[in-house]
């Protein structure tokens, strides 16, 4: 059965104390907003829509950042769950597969859980989430018959008997979508809050002789993020997951309580990832490798038998081909650097290509902005870039070519060439001493004077 | 009623191992003794009296830097803590309020709780602090009657029944100044270790028929710091609870554990702190700032907006005013930079003045040291500083002028003007293919050789 | 009596997801064998033989590594743990002393264990390691009676009441060489696996009439790593003591667990290491030096009074020298730096000595690298080297002598003297406005095209 996914990401999250909508706070880099879409992503959606409101423009953008084909609607006023659900009407009209309503807020769902709820709806008209906290709380309680849903009680409402009951209501709701919506059609407010409760849906199913079922998940799974407390949380129950499938993958991570990935690191196995290092978004590390400390990643390709750092920082676009060294204090953007290549020390390497076992030397900058634009720089295959080298973009150093140290370089230079600009050595015996004394005298004066 | 502030910090601490006098290590980057006097700084004292004795010179310049109105007075031997809370007795000669004797290694002391020890003064003579400890070890016992302090049992003296009692004596002490000194006069050393005790005022108090009570406090405010493993343990405590007040005021903070903090850390809210961050002392961060990965903050200023780091180092007298980015590998050192200005890598700024919008280049370097004295820079608005320039303090570049990458600038630039100092580029065809071959023939023949 | 150690090392550890042998896995940047040598070092063995079967060539690199006069013997297939230690029978033919089995994968055994074991050898013909776990498992268990050991039973052969013994056995094993290697070719491999097992040569002992007793251990002690999860666990126990160590030492740990140290790191009391610091292999700090935030240290000595980082990097060959100041963003690599030379900023120090209270400014770089050489730069006492000074190497800056901020210093330097090479500043009025201009414009055009 096709799938929908309708993603609640409206509220304002007054309890995390910040003016940025709550579903875009992140964890692992990314906005909690997108967790939930990559949890629903394995069902393949037909469609995707993201139910926003506070923040709409920057809810939006996240959304589809993630997902171009996702759709973004608005709620203007936050009125419940279910009127929330059901600003997806129009999007979803006359599409005839299974909605799933989840929560923008909630980042640990597994897709596995999300795809049983739509194979109940294969033996059932309603499928609610369940899960059986360690701690009950005031969660509303699923009174079962058998594998059947008979109603969802609220806290406030249960009895003690039903209080007893331990099977919570995880709030994920699957159901064919015609049916989805008619359902909410008749969800009224008529309560405390003069809210419309998406969880009303079941009383009217069954009330109309439809069937409801629970799929179960891990307590985890339903952790909502709801305060900055709940986000310091969210974000460690993920570091610790993802460090240990690193480490279960055969990464060798020798702290790895240092180590802070994002949510779409992939390294290789026995690659080494030494202490106190970053990965940011869109990293990629293949088998083999080394990175070692203080090292930072962010949108780039690190390839077998690199070394990378310490003190490196890859920002997005580095594509670090086979055996390329990045050493100490070293940024690069933007750049493909070719197997075997150097850039050991103090350099920015931005806007270029390098060319294969060519040697970078120390305190080499491309000057890639003009002040008003970037331009780019070529190094060729096995050139010497004598330190302090500064490549003023665009230009193009040939292949096995050469740069004096400390020259600026504003012209192309040929293959095999050697590219000066350098002023000569000039030598004043006895004026440093000179200028030592002349300053000390200098000094000891202004201290009189002062 | 006015208040005294009497802290004794003249102890040795032996079990630290260490040549530095105890109350001088830190915890959060300020002194022990430091979180001493500011617990007692919401009282306003009317004096604040330090008892030193080991390292005194040290000890009293730390007292003077963090409040120069404080007196720091010398106990030559030590001999108990009566003994040394009568060396503040000539400094608060004439001085008619409450006197409060509090500990220099103790951080963590509320100032609610000494509030509330001299206001307790205002219907009894003397106030002593209870805790009741998880574990009551070996620590004096208060004995009640009702509020009235009766007396304090010292363990070694206790019956069974007196052990059982788990309010503790927390040491801390009120009493109105010239009582306290009059006590204090008649306290003896006739006990094992020949030493005065500030203890045994209450029993003299008592035995004149003056009044006593207790204010209660939570066992961390009195945790001592004694040993390396204690100061650890502070350290420890002291950063959980900085980070989660920092998280509960909205802050950002990816990786709470990864996070230093300094005693006097100010971080406004939305602004998003990344892993491994270190704030030393005196640093104001502004909402809505951003400070990345691996930087390191000591006596600056970041407004709104400002991007800082990844790997910038900001010193004493940075001021990044709003939307200035300072980016990797930079280190900043009493410099002003203005609105919009970028100094985004690998570059030195220390003594200068950045104007707004400006572009300083990658490597740039303020020569601001001349082997004998600073000068300053000054950079005006809208200026490009090309990459590697060396500014050559006292220099000033004007407004909206540029500098050539890789130029050494040592006399002033005039607004608008674009100023050089660079070699032209030469190229020596095919030398650089000659240079490669006769550098490995050369090497070729020394390894034959040895 | 002469010891020999025999260490187990040739499995291949399947469970450790990795193309690199077992015991090549690092714990404190030290190779498990590393530790299992050092556990026995203290002995000082007349022999070490390394039974290396995976990863030969690799296994045998890092026991000479560690013991230039260490054996390694290859064991071509691996049968069993007396197989394999039937490996060293040739290396330790006509040895007369006592031979002790460990394991290459143990890294937590100490030497006073090993000791008390060959000690035992005094009154028993063989000593096996035992210990009382938490959780006994499935462990072979010891029968004893009184002080002798009588028999191992393995936990699939242990009867009901055999199970609930908890000494357990730790495998390690003690014997005079000559006894041991006639015990060990008496045992079979008639069992499930195949495999001929050291265990079993306590019953071939008793049975003929030797004796046999057990030295105990802790737990930890006994740690084997078998899988990375292991490894991660390992690696933090090790941290956790090295840690605690330093501290009880009276090294100023400010947060200890940022804190990544090396096996062999030795630091001074009194010196103080900031947070998110990490030791390599082969660092010495002394007492009273400082070693700031975010520095990285390999192989490199730190003197009394020496201040490094935040942002240091000290490489194999560093020798900081008393008062010393070493940066950020500041690489030394085999250089010497003498007595109260600064470092302070950007720079990289390779293949050099640098003189007492010299300074080095900003963005110098020894040029040591041709492209196919490393050459050495020198530079004397109390010499002022400018600002992005390259020191193209070979090259020697005399006593007091001074280079100008940005020159590129190709031949030697007298004493003294001021060596510049540096293009005169040239300033074109009005030209940076002309060519911001253009430039503009031609990004407007650029813009109107595509």
């Amino acid at each position: 059965m096709k799938t929908a996914l309708i993603i609640l990401a409206a509220g304002k999250g007054t309890r995390m104390n910040s003016d940025m909508p709550k579903v875009l706070h992140p964890v692992g880099f990314a906005p909690l907003l997108e967790h939930a879409m990559a949890s629903g992503a394995p069902l393949e959606p037909a469609h995707t829509v993201v139910v926003a409101g506070h923040g709409l423009n920057d809810v939006r953008a996240a959304a589809l950042t993630y997902d171009d084909t996702s759709t973004v609607v608005e709620q203007t006023k936050q009125q419940g769950t279910a009127h929330a659900a059901a600003q997806a009407r129009e999007t979803l009209s006359g599409f005839d597969g299974a909605a799933l309503v989840l929560f923008g807020d909630t980042p640990f769902m597994k897709a596995e859980t999300l795809q049983k709820m739509t194979a109940a709806l294969e033996t059932h008209d309603l499928v609610v989430l369940g899960f059986s906290p360690a701690d009950t709380k005031k969660y509303g309680r699923l009174m079962m018959d058998g594998d059947a849903l008979e109603r969802i009680v609220e806290f406030k409402d249960a009895t003690e008997k039903e209080r007893a009951i331990t099977l919570c209501n995880g709030g994920v709701t699957a159901c064919r979508s015609e049916l989805l919506f008619e359902l909410i059609s008749q969800v009224g407010n008529n309560n405390a809050a003069g809210e419309y409760y998406l969880t009303d849906i079941v009383g009217l199913a069954r009330a109309r002789g439809l069937t409801a079922t629970v799929v179960t998940c891990d307590e985890e799974e339903t952790l909502g993020v709801n305060s900055r407390a709940d986000l310091v949380q969210a974000e460690a129950i993920f570091q610790t997951r993802a460090r240990a499938d690193l480490i279960e993958n055969g990464v060798t991570l020798i702290a790895p309580h240092t180590v802070t990935l994002a949510r779409d690191t992939v390294i290789g196995r026995d690659t080494t990832i030494e202490p106190n290092v970053v990965f940011g978004p869109g990293v990629t590390v293949e088998s083999g490798a080394t990175v070692r400390a203080f090292s930072h990643l962010e949108g780039c390709h690190v390839s077998r038998g690199a070394i990378v750092g310490p003190y490196a920082r890859l920002r997005p676009g580095a594509q670090l081909a086979e055996d390329v060294r990045v050493g100490n204090f070293v940024e690069v953007k933007n750049a493909e650097i070719a197997a075997g290549a150097k850039v050991n020390h103090l350099s920015y390497i931005g806007d270029a290509t390098i060319g294969a076992k060519s040697n970078i030397g120390a305190g080499t900058i491309t000057c890639n902005y003009d002040g008003v634009m970037k331009h780019h720089t070529h190094i060729g295959e096995g050139a010497f870039i004598g330190s302090n080298t500064m490549l003023v973009a665009p230009v193009s150093v040939g292949d096995g070519a050469m740069t004096g140290s400390g020259s600026v370089i504003t012209s192309d230079v040929e293959p095999d060439a050697l590219a000066l600009a350098r002023a000569p050595q000039v030598e004043k015996p006895g004026m440093a001493r000179k200028l030592f004394e002349m300053l000390k005298a200098k000094k000891a004066k202004l201290e009189r004077g002062s």
